[in-house]
């Protein structure tokens, strides 16, 4: 991948791109590539149980929400874009189709990185996942008319769902973070909110490390204490290379 | 890939390492890997139907079918090794297990290529795969006695079977071998008994070319014309950059 | 399961509570359970073509699909609720969600029963189980606003399709309901409109009771004769004995 | 689950009933249920590259390999039976056979609980598995001679593999551990010689335990700092009651 | 099936009734079928690149289109209607509904063919599929008011995608339409705009006709040079003799 | 078909080509095809418990399994060939496959029924059918030395298990056998020692002719009171006409 190849990530919340995608996202950045985050929304109604029962208004949720965000993609070195596009249930309009197409066509990503296709646990996450896949659709055609020039064909890449069986995840990219590991750990830091899932994820970043190491070759050959982020393709891999 | 990276390709037949894995390996000797073919029987009842009616003896069979692997292989730049270990069935020996344990160990490998898990068209298809599984499992243990050093743990790709869909193959690696095209052609031309599949194989590499266009992002862009070759990996990809 | 645990069964139609769940449902009753019924339409254009081949009115359709409903839910000794939402298609709507939601947080129930996602003969059997996966989803969240408290995760199973196979109904579930078959029969025979289903019901039972039979372990050791329904989980069950 | 339920696990290795199952058995046995463990090789050439690499003979690695698998049956509280069947590969054979129809038929399981189907890291693992399969349909039948009354039709579990997904691990079963949680950290603690992996299944205990608190609906509700173990069954699930 | 038996032929776009079913279309034809094809929009904005590239209006764009699907089903002798829905993204809409369910029942189709389930490339595909199995389960029910007598359950394929693989298509029928071919060119001929598909599907003709004579039993027994187009049926298969 | 095209059926034990695949044995016979059965075993250890409780010896067993198979194949019209290859477990040896190759020369048969790919309440199931499947590759084979003429490619088909859905068994053929239901019926009360089946598979007649019903089209359009028998293709259906 060249150094300028820029990656875009569309979730549904902004814990997403931390515990799922913050791994890859900091090692793009720490490549000189671009990061840009498209958040649908702040998860104002269905991520937010402990501001709800503190007698928060939706106002002031959606506002914490979005300051750890913030705080988060600075921390990882990503540009965010907040759509507030509402939550629970995240739905499909015209104007947030236009809105990401025209992301899309800005930002002219080399690799996307989305949400799966199932979450019984949490619908407006494969929600946020088929948007994004359709606007990256609509985006190629010139036929859809708006700003900026259409995009290529960029890979896409499900990241890891809370309870990755249930969801139907089967990881077949395991990504090694190690050289990135602690920038996670502090955008980890500042989910405030979510703080509970920090030794979660942090011990999903080793399970998945070992399995990186296990399953890596004589090429690669990667040592212990391995930090990993898995991920699922929607498109066959296309390369030069067999490894 | 180092350019010293071996590659290892194990197959049932003479053909198979031509029609599936003839630009694989040739890409890989173009980069100065060593490439090196297990072709565990000649497909001697199985796959010589013509030269059976034509009146030929077993013997003179497995030698023309030795002669054309050769030569393919040749074309390839490729060693091959002939197990002669029989078909119609193939069977799973004590010896045929310790000479593949030893070659891996001898060879060891950075890639290993060979048959899925299924074909029911011909069963010493994944009895070979199988074997090779074995075989790579068995050659990294130390309590495995015999020569040489116990290996790592290479990635395997299954290469496409005659009829994937009915054997359950599903691409999820598509290699770009346009730069050899031109070998794998020559290495085709030297199956002389199978001639009628010559086309069928031309065809195959046009058809997943376009698909690897298709497939392949802004950082690739891969041009018309390409010609590929399709895999699906056994075990998930280990990697340092997602694209 | 504690005495007064209640069941939730969310149906598209009159019908598939009684033929699917109608001993679930009386099974809970038997043990002092609450059970619920929330039957999202009358199937008053979709399952009763006869009535519409007599000449009645949609009115009156509706009337007839009711009372029969209301005297299946009856003899089953459970409550139901019409939400008359329309049929073919059923779709969701904020108004039926809201009043769901509401039901959900009411009930507080600890199990609950609807359609798996797959029919391809009624698409408003997926479509009501779509929306009763969801509305438990959003019971969940305190942000989710509207009278009653939120609920917690109760299990929730898919009942069995009228063609289990081609709606990849694949049961991991037999549920014993000897002891209130004769229940079970008297709702089937309040469903005066599709009493050619009887039989066919009446044949399944003793179909799933076999398999129930071969499948018990010495344990529970079922007897001859035993009737069972089927059932598909759509989450892990959470249990502190293997058995 | 009456008290004296016998549970019988069939596994390759010594490790594999105390990573996979130790909480299963040590369950089992608090509740007064015999706990009977048929464990077919030592893994002496598989699993023991240490022991290898440190020039150990076959026969002391068997022993140390039998010394700490007594241990640990030991700090479970469970009957451990060594086939010493020869690992890397394991094979089946008559005898073996025979010994476990035997068991089979003696212990009169009311559980019994193995490996899965699909290992592609440890073909031993699925071989083990499928030996337990056949077994106990063979201990079913009169017609297969031998000591003892032929047996019921015990539900049977596969237990966690290493690398579950590969392994086409799907778990549809939490079962709570918590209880027993320090029985099974002291059997993990006497597999000196795999002692890189204690850590790695203890994550993986809180793990599935945080899995099992999301999904346990509110008859059960487990509270925090649950731990768990992860299963597959082979068959449905025949009950009384939902839940 | 008898001569006058009706196919009716439901597609998102115009070159998909020729490029994936023009074969099928052909055949009936040349047996006295009707055949009748229900093109949902022009493709005006998703599949005419080259044409927006040129500076084309939409108006333009869409009858440049139209011209061409007009003179691909002339040549393929069959009805086609344009429905002008709508493309990228292509909605259901209740008008939609209710013409195609007057379509379903004017025709009286016996087969009916459409879109798969799945178009990760283009999503107005399977949307095209959805309507089209909706439209039929509607247009079965006397309750659906509208014009004309109900249908019955005529048999559905989806036809193949530009990538089959991806789509999770798996063909399940092979059919010969040797006789046809000449048929099918002259059709895919008529699609100027998409003039380098023509040798990919040329490919394809042959590639399914190799497979077809290979799956062929001694009854039917293809002969070399067959051409094929594959199908995956949505229903079970229903006949009164197996072969 | 033409009438005189030959049908193999090779079956573990002689209930089997009764229960799973009688209607089709007898619709080919009414049709004036040859039907010929391989009966690999009697299901001497594995299915006759009765007998082997009632103190019958080995011998007595095998004669009066043979009888009753006897009986029902001359009940349907068909010849029974019994292997005697030995049960619980059922093992594939050369001499087996000798023999077995040998029939399918003999017979040249136009259409193959067995057993499916899984059944893990009896293994001898599924091994008869790789032993079917295996024998039909190599009898095509002019390399495989033996008497008779190489056979062609006929269509082969799983025929249901007693626990479908356990077994993976996904029915895509429903074949009418309402012609022949009384032959069918007369062949299973010829199995005095499975007679508690007749009505499990009465039934199953019963339910797959409702489903035949229901997936009819209007070309075929089966009456009320079909009866039918489900399978599964192991190959493509290849036609020259859909319906």
């Amino acid at each position: 991948m060249s150094d300028q190849s820029p990656l875009l990530v569309v979730t549904a919340h902004p814990g997403d791109f931390v515990w799922r995608a913050g791994g890859a996202i900091a090692l793009a950045v720490s490549r000189g590539q671009r990061a840009v985050i498209a958040c649908l929304s702040f998860g104002e109604r269905g991520e937010s149980a402990a501001a709800w029962r503190a007698g928060k208004s939706l106002d002031e949720i959606k506002q914490i929400r979005r300051d750890e965000g913030q705080t988060a993609a600075d921390a990882l070195g990503a540009e965010v874009h907040f759509f507030d596009a509402g939550d629970y249930p995240l739905r499909e309009s015209d104007e947030l189709m236009e809105r990401l197409i025209a992301l899309y066509r800005e930002v002219q990503p080399a690799v996307v990185l989305t949400h799966g296709e199932r979450d019984p646990y949490n619908m407006d996450h494969p929600k946020a996942g088929e948007i994004a896949l359709a606007a990256r659709v609509l985006a190629q055609a010139p036929g859809v008319v708006g700003v900026g020039d259409v995009i290529g064909a960029p890979p896409v890449f499900a990241f890891e769902p809370h309870q990755p069986e249930v969801c139907g995840f089967i990881p077949d990219v395991l990504l090694d973070i190690t050289s990135v590991w602690d920038t996670k750990v502090a955008a980890m830091d500042a989910l405030v909110a979510q703080a509970h899932l920090v030794p979660y994820y942090t011990d999903l970043g080793k399970r998945r490390g070992v399995q990186a190491e296990r399953n890596s070759g004589p090429n690669l050959g990667l040592p212990k204490d391995t930090r990993a982020e898995a991920f699922q393709r929607f498109y066959p891999q296309v390369t030069q290379e067999l490894d």
